[in-house]
């Protein structure tokens, strides 16, 4: 049984609680939380605290709080020498208190508060200063997820700079999408099977193979043709900009 | 039974046969190709024509080419009075000889050679001169696809531009994010979930309420740890741009 302390009450923390409850082999001894209140819909009372003094013992500690607050909160603990891990795509390793040992156990979802996820498909990307500790995180992690990954500080960072292209900036295409079809009455309904269709694509053919489109024919008649229709939106900049960024990989 | 002939032996042509072959109450009656043994693979030899004056009668004639032929071979065509449509996103009604009934039949799907697509729920946007013809265009597609609308050329034009946004430059986002990836040597799996989450997201969300990340929460140092991570590549320029987009329409 591994023992484990959460530390935070957010989303992330709750998805978390969740998942750790559930999990077998694991136990979740412990959750530390300002606000218990907060969390009474998930665990019993007498398993929250808001005191550090009376967080109890355990195998790891997660501190899943926001990025500005973990150098705080991996301060503020009493203890020293246990296994402290923070749950941060952007954050390195060196931003935990060195008095205890360092790990990141960091699931990579974007997690909405109302919508349920299925944890077990979600890659974990783990880090530690020891080859113990680290077993320590692949065994918890084994437990919840079945794509568990040994992602160093170095590598999460462009991690994280890449999630922001294919979830943050893509997200974004969604909403213009979505805006052209309202300017324009039509339903955002008729795009949406395209959406899912690109996105299982890329799960069995490389990205570059799957590019289509007139960026990639160099179709200029067409492009020019939609640049004269963004012209009264604030979208032209931007597809001339993907467009040549398109040709640019094709050349490569 | 809605007679079909369809005109074309191209990757979208070639996916029109298989499922009008297999739909309830349609029947393929020819297919006209300049090169016949292009699709034997698909019907018997005996329905395929190279021959524009062995077309033989049918309800509606399906040309399925590439954009810029489709004026021509609607020319070529020696009959008159005919409901005959194209099936491309990007051409207006207009582009068809005015001898016959003008129509468009446009299945909007990214489609792959090598892949097999589930027709049903392919989205079919049509339009006609009148409504006996969209009727019968109607009917063929109840046929085949579970989502039917009428679009018009204009609103079909609007549909194409948010097209190239929601699928071809979030293909070129996913190569992005594949390329730090193997620059980084971090498994693109790791990232796949996280894709396939958020283009789900957007079928029970608006894509504005599902924006996440550092340019929404205006977070400027992990923006500014960005930029200089990606100096060295060719999408610094890109990543400002997009971050500057997203917070425009935070704005509004």
């Amino acid at each position: 049984m591994i023992k484990v302390v959460l530390i935070g009450s957010g989303n992330v923390a709750q998805h978390l609680i969740k998942v750790l409850q559930d999990a077998e082999k694991v136990s979740l001894v412990q959750v530390f939380a300002r606000n218990k209140t907060s969390l009474e819909h998930l665990l019993p009372v007498s398993k929250i605290t808001s005191s550090y003094n009376d967080i109890i013992e355990a195998d790891v500690y997660i501190i899943s709080v926001s990025d500005n607050a973990i150098a705080e909160v991996s301060n503020n603990i009493p203890f020293t020498n246990r296994l402290v891990v923070h749950t941060s795509g952007s954050s390195e390793l060196s931003v935990l208190d060195a008095k205890n040992r360092k790990g990141v156990f960091y699931p990579l979802q974007t997690f909405s508060k109302d919508k349920e996820v299925e944890f077990s498909s979600i890659p974990i990307c783990l880090e530690a200063e020891n080859d113990e500790d680290f077993k320590t995180l692949e065994n918890l992690s084994q437990n919840i997820s079945k794509k568990v990954f040994a992602i160093s500080s170095k590598q999460r960072k462009s991690l994280h700079v890449a999630a922001v292209f294919v979830c943050n900036f893509v997200n974004h295409m969604y909403t213009i999408g979505n805006q052209i079809c309202e300017d324009n009455k039509v339903p955002f309904e008729v795009l949406q099977p395209l959406i899912i269709e690109t996105a299982n694509k890329i799960t069995t053919l490389k990205p570059e193979a799957a590019q289509t489109g007139p960026a990639l024919r160099n179709d200029t008649k067409t492009i020019n043709k939609h640049l004269e229709f963004l012209q009264e939106t604030n979208y032209q900049e931007l597809y001339k900009l993907l467009t040549q960024s398109i040709q640019n990989v094709k050349k490569l």
